[in-house]
Order: C-alpha cells, then sequence, then structure tokens
C-alpha cells in the first residue's frame, strides 16, 4: 500500500465508520431480498468516496451538525443504485471480485434494488428540507441515466469525439461527484462564492477519477480491478485512451485496434497488443495529463479556504485519484 | 362506449390536452433516443389520469395557477418509469397493444430510460419548490419499487393472504393516485382537512382500481385490454379473485387451480376453466365488492367540499373506475 493511501485512509477512517453505520441504518426497516440485493453491492468494499467528499467539504465550511453524515448516505445510494443498473445494461460479470447482482439474482430483481436505492436516496435528500439540495439530487439522477443513455447509444462508434467523450463521464460521474462535494457546503450553509468553489472542485475531480478509472482497465490486472481486464474493449466502450490513440495511429494501424475492438472474443494476445499501440499512440499519456489538469484545477479551487487539515486530506484524495491502481 | 365514459371524456378534453402538450414539452430537449423510446411509452394513448386527478384536485381546491399543468407531468412520468420497468421485470410483451420497449429495443435502453423519466419526475417535483410535494412524490418511488419487489418475491406464492395483496397494491398503485390527489392539494395551498380529504380520496381511488385493474385479467379478451389475456396467471401473479377463490374452493378443486397456476403453458380451455372457477368460488363478485367499497370510501372523502362541477367529474371518475372494460 502506497504511503498517500495510508495517510488517507488513517485521516478518514473514523467518518467512514460512521458513513457505513449510517448505509445501514437507513436500508431499515426493509424487507429481506431488498436488504440482501442492497447489501450485496453496498457493502462490498466501497470506498465510500462519495458520501465522504460530502462529509469533508461541509467540514471544511465548519459545519458538522448530526445529520451531516445520514445526509452523506444519498450520494452512497444514488452511486450503488447506478452500479446495479449499468452492471445489467453493461452485461459484467464481476463487481468488485463478486458475481453481480443480475447474475446471483435475476434482472428483475436488479432492476426494482436499484430504483429502490434511487427512491430512498431521493427520499433522504427530500429530508434536508433544503430545495437547493434537492434540485441538486433530482438534476444528478437526470444527468446520470442520460450519460448512461448516451454511452450506450454510442458504444462500439469509433468516431466518438473527446468532446462527446466528456460530456459522458460528467453526466455519468462527474455530476455526482460535484453534487456530493457541493451539498456539503450547502448544508453547511456557505456562501454563493464558497459553493461554487467547492463545485468545481468536485466536478474537475469527479472527471480526473472516470479518467484514471478508464485508464485503470487497460493498465491493471483482473485480481486489482475486481473486474475482468479489457471489460471496457469488450464491451466497445470508447473511452479517452482509445479515443486519443484512434486519432493519432497511421492509417493501417487505426483499422488493425478498429478490428480487435469490433470483436468481443479478442485473444488476451490481442489485448495486450491493443494496450501496447494505446501506449504507442499517446492514449495513455494523454489521458493521464488531461486528468493530472483536472486534479490541478480542482486542488486550485480549494484556495478559497485557508490551509488546515480538512483542506490537506482534500487535496490528498484528489491526488491519491491519479494514482490509485483499483 | 358508454355514457359515462363519454361525459368524462368531454368533461375533461381541454385539460388531457393541455397535459398531452405538457408531457411533450417536458421531455425536450433531450436526445432522439431517449424521446423515442420515452415517446412510445408516454404517447400509446394513455389515459393521462394520474396528471388529470392532480389537476382536478388542484381546480377542486379553487386553484389552477399555470404551472399545475406542468407539475401532474410528474405523476405520468413516474407512471411510464414503472411501466417501463415492470414490463422488463414481468417479462410482458404487449402494452397498450403495442410491443414493449425491453423488446422494440433492449434490456438495457428501458432500464435507462426509466431511470431517466423517474429523474424527470424528480426533477419537476424540485421545480414545485414545495418539501411537502417533494416528500411525498420521493416516498411514492420508493413505495412503488418496493410494492413492485414484494410482488416479485411473492411471485406464485399460493398462500399469499389478503392482506399482504392489500399492501403490494398499496405501495405499487394507490400511493401514485394518492400522491396525485394530494399533490393537487398542496400546490393549491389547501389546509390540513382538505389535504387530508383528498389524500383519502386518492388512496381508495387507487386501491379500487388496481383491484378493478386485476379483475380485467379475467374478464376481458385481450383486444380490449392490449395485452395478453391471463397474463397475470402466466406470471403467476396472486390477485385478489385467486386469493379469494382459492380460499373458498373445497380441497380438490383448490389444487386443480394452483395446478393451472403453476403451469405457465396452460391452454386457452384450461384458462376458461380457471375462470370459472373464479367465478364460482366468489373470487371476481368478492373483488367487484371490496373495489366498490374503496370507491364509495373514496367518493365520501370529497363531501369535504361543495356540490359543483369539479367534485362531479371526480365522482364519475371514480365510478367509472369500476366498470371500464380497458
Amino acid at each position: 500500500m502506497t504511503d498517500l493511501k495510508q495517510k488517507i485512509i488513517a485521516a478518514v477512517a473514523d467518518d467512514v465508520d460512521a458513513i457505513e453505520k449510517a448505509l445501514a441504518d437507513n436500508l431499515k426497516p426493509h424487507f429481506d431480498l431488498v436488504s440482501d440485493v442492497a447489501g450485496h453491492i453496498l457493502f462490498a468494499g466501497g470506498k465510500r468516496l462519495r458520501p465522504l467528499l460530502m462529509v469533508l467539504c461541509a467540514r471544511l465550511c465548519g459545519f458538522s451538525g448530526d445529520q451531516v453524515v445520514r445526509f452523506s448516505t444519498i450520494f452512497e445510494y444514488l452511486h450503488a443504485a447506478t452500479l446495479l443498473h449499468d452492471d445489467l445494461v453493461d452485461g459484467a460479470d464481476l463487481r468488485r471480485g463478486r458475481q453481480v447482482a443480475h447474475q446471483k439474482w435475476d434482472n428483475p430483481t436488479a432492476v426494482l434494488t436499484g430504483d429502490f436505492l434511487l427512491a430512498r436516496g431521493l427520499s433522504i435528500a427530500a429530508d434536508t428540507g433544503l430545495n437547493e439540495v434537492i434540485r441538486t439530487i433530482a438534476r444528478i439522477t437526470e444527468n446520470m441515466s442520460q450519460g448512461e443513455i448516451r454511452q450506450l447509444e454510442r458504444k462500439g462508434d469509433v468516431t466518438l469525439s473527446e468532446d462527446a467523450y466528456v460530456e459522458v463521464i460528467r453526466c455519468k460521474t462527474a455530476v455526482l461527484f460535484q453534487g456530493a462535494c457541493r451539498t456539503g457546503a450547502l448544508v453547511a450553509g456557505a456562501g454563493t462564492d464558497i459553493v461554487q468553489a467547492l463545485t468545481d472542485f468536485g466536478y474537475h475531480l469527479g472527471l480526473a477519477f472516470q479518467m484514471a478509472d478508464d485508464l485503470l482497465d487497460y493498465t491493471q490486472d483482473s485480481r486489482s480491478l475486481g473486474k475482468r481486464a479489457g471489460a471496457d474493449l469488450r464491451e466497445g466502450k470508447m473511452t479517452l485512451p482509445l479515443i486519443h490513440a484512434f486519432s493519432h495511429a497511421p492509417d493501417g494501424q487505426r483499422e488493425h485496434m478498429v478490428s480487435i475492438l469490433k470483436n468481443p472474443d479478442f485473444t488476451p494476445a490481442e489485448f495486450a497488443e491493443f494496450v501496447d499501440m494505446l501506449h504507442r499512440y499517446g492514449g495513455i499519456a494523454y489521458t493521464r495529463s488531461l486528468a493530472a489538469e483536472h486534479i490541478q484545477t480542482a486542488t486550485a479551487a480549494l484556495d478559497a479556504f485557508d490551509h488546515g487539515p480538512v483542506r490537506e486530506i482534500l487535496t490528498d484524495i484528489a491526488d491519491y485519484a491519479l494514482v490509485r491502481n483499483a
């Protein structure tokens, strides 16, 4: 384990414990099947990054009321809801090293439990009594479903532009990070500038996080990923490493890459060759540098705050998003 | 067409037109696939009963502001979202006489478009700026997903009690009717007693509506249903006509009914025999009389209002729920 990771884990251990407890408490009193299926996805070693960001952002604004941790569960429930639906949409078979819910149970159960978790998140949002928070959460759910639909529509579309890719990951990932950080500021009753600073922080962190995630599919083995390596490629998911490499590969090479992408039964050797080409044509390096730029913009947004331990841990989390291996 | 139906259609024609327009307007500006799939389920001849109830209840409270029709779309979007997910859950193939979305497109598209419509409804709810409305909508979505999960869990469970059935239809149907009527009162700024009266009206109407719907599966042919006759039986859905008939059939007959229920490949002759037994052991008559009782309770709740054209049309709609044939 890296030093940075150890430092973060130690700093947020108490918060994560409180979040874990709130995640379980706020599922009650619900009957067995929902608890089982929701629990399967919720308690499988997730990092609790989204609720943690909300709690830390609220604290950065000087607020740590009793309800903050409860409200933070919204972002993990929304996240888990989309994972349940996305795994089904993607036809995935592993998630965090475990069999996905739509296979362990069935499609209907995965769909309905996802609906339930989404509804549970919105219900807790309503409990905040803050219109601006509720509006933020409603828009997040709207954006996330649109992002997923857009990604589904463009699956295997080798003409996808970098702009279109950024729009997809904005909707499917960045709005949730952004919403978590923004909500932290809102429940703290922060002023407009501060709300905007944390909104920006979350947005850029979310983009970088997804770019880093898209890189992992080409740089990590199945074991550390908790899912099959090459899953994105097998699904025809047009992520930034591919988009950049496609547009920088010489003609013959580009067609060769496309032919591997178009064949979901590619061999491990072909996958290795594909990854080599992603490196050779700059896809990996370009994605890494763009993610790093977003992290820089994110951490710069924290200049709205004085230096101190909470700002430091948020900066550490942002830095770690770039170097994490799972 | 019955006189009552004609009278209702004439009385609400302008409202339905306004609702149709708002349903289309509030989907924009969304890109093609969502519009196509959402449009397939939204614009297939639905009765707009839920938004209509909200508009009429607001008017009964003396309110008809510009935004009422827009807010009423929430209840049609939520309804359409659950239809998309439920058709997939039930493995249905026809809905309102058209091929279901998860077959015309695919499961992922149906799931994500359902998510989008749910989110769109919540987003419009957030626009009301009324906490009590938002809380109502959030609870509706939570209840509906729980009702569907519960129904799925109990599929083919011949021991399901009448109470458990009522709890399922409360969650999956009545809360949406109840929420539409309650929201009408809330946006009108009605007092507590009036809000409660319309909440009760919607609740009992919703229960009766679902009971009547469950009857149609055994009393109508495929053409007027817009879906295959016997669909509920084929899915093992334990509705009130069955529950009552099972508990009143003599031993040998009960086992015979169960054997038909347990065989999804029952013949038309077996289906006809099953329907005969539902009649013989009182399932049809009992369900009809319980639905009629709920309609009576619903219309009694309207005694909180003076007599007048709006109260009359709401009463007509309630009465029609019992005699409709589709």
